[in-house]
C-alpha cells in the first residue's frame, strides 16, 4: 500500500460504458474514488442521491453539479465541494475539450 | 456547503509556524486537509505516527516521505500512497523551488 501510484496516469482512451470509476482505496467504510468523465453528464431527468456523504474535487477539466435543492455549481480545476448524504444532485455536464478528473470521497 | 472553494487557491505568502494546514472538512470520523509545505520536512530524528489511516496525494511541488518499516517513497504531481493507521513516517523532504500542495484524508 506503500508503493504509490499516480491519479493523473493510465487514464482511459475510450469509455465504451461512459464515464469511468476507478476505485483507489476502500478501508474502514470509506471509499477513495477517481471518476474520468469525457463530457459525459447524467441522463436528463435522473438524479443521483447515495446513503454515503461524498467530497468531490476536479483535478483536471470541469463540471456542472446540479442540485434538487440548491443552485448549480460550475466546478474547474481545483474547486472542491461536499455532498451530504441523501442529497439529490446530477452532473449537468462536463467539459467536452477534455477529460474531467474528479477525485470523490465516499464516507 | 455546496458552494465550492479551490485547493489552489489561498496559498499562504510566508509560513511563520512551518507547514500549514488547513481543514477542508471534519465529519463523521473523517478529516479532509490541505497541506501546504515550502521546503518544510520533519524534524530529523523524529517520526510521525497516528491512530487514524490516511491517503495522501500531492496536487503541486514534489516530497519524500520516509518509513521507518518501508523504503521511501518519492511524491511528485498526482502521486498517491496510502500511510496506515500506526505506520511510523516523516516528510524526509518538499521541494525547495515551488510550495508542495498535499490532499490528505484521515479516517
Amino acid at each position: 500500500m506503500l508503493h504509490p501510484a499516480n491519479i493523473f496516469k493510465n487514464l482511459p482512451e475510450s469509455f465504451p460504458e461512459g464515464e469511468q470509476f476507478d476505485e483507489l482505496l476502500f478501508r474502514g467504510g470509506v471509499t477513495i474514488e477517481r471518476i474520468i468523465s469525457d463530457g459525459h453528464k447524467t441522463p436528463e431527468g435522473q438524479w443521483l442521491c447515495s446513503g454515503k456523504n461524498e467530497w468531490v474535487v476536479v483535478l483536471e477539466g470541469e463540471g456542472i453539479l446540479e442540485f434538487a435543492q440548491n443552485s448549480p455549481v460550475r466546478l474547474a480545476r481545483g474547486d472542491y465541494c461536499f455532498i451530504p448524504a441523501g442529497c439529490k444532485h446530477r452532473v449537468a455536464d462536463t467539459s467536452q475539450s477534455e477529460k474531467t478528473i474528479w477525485l470523490a470521497i465516499h464516507f
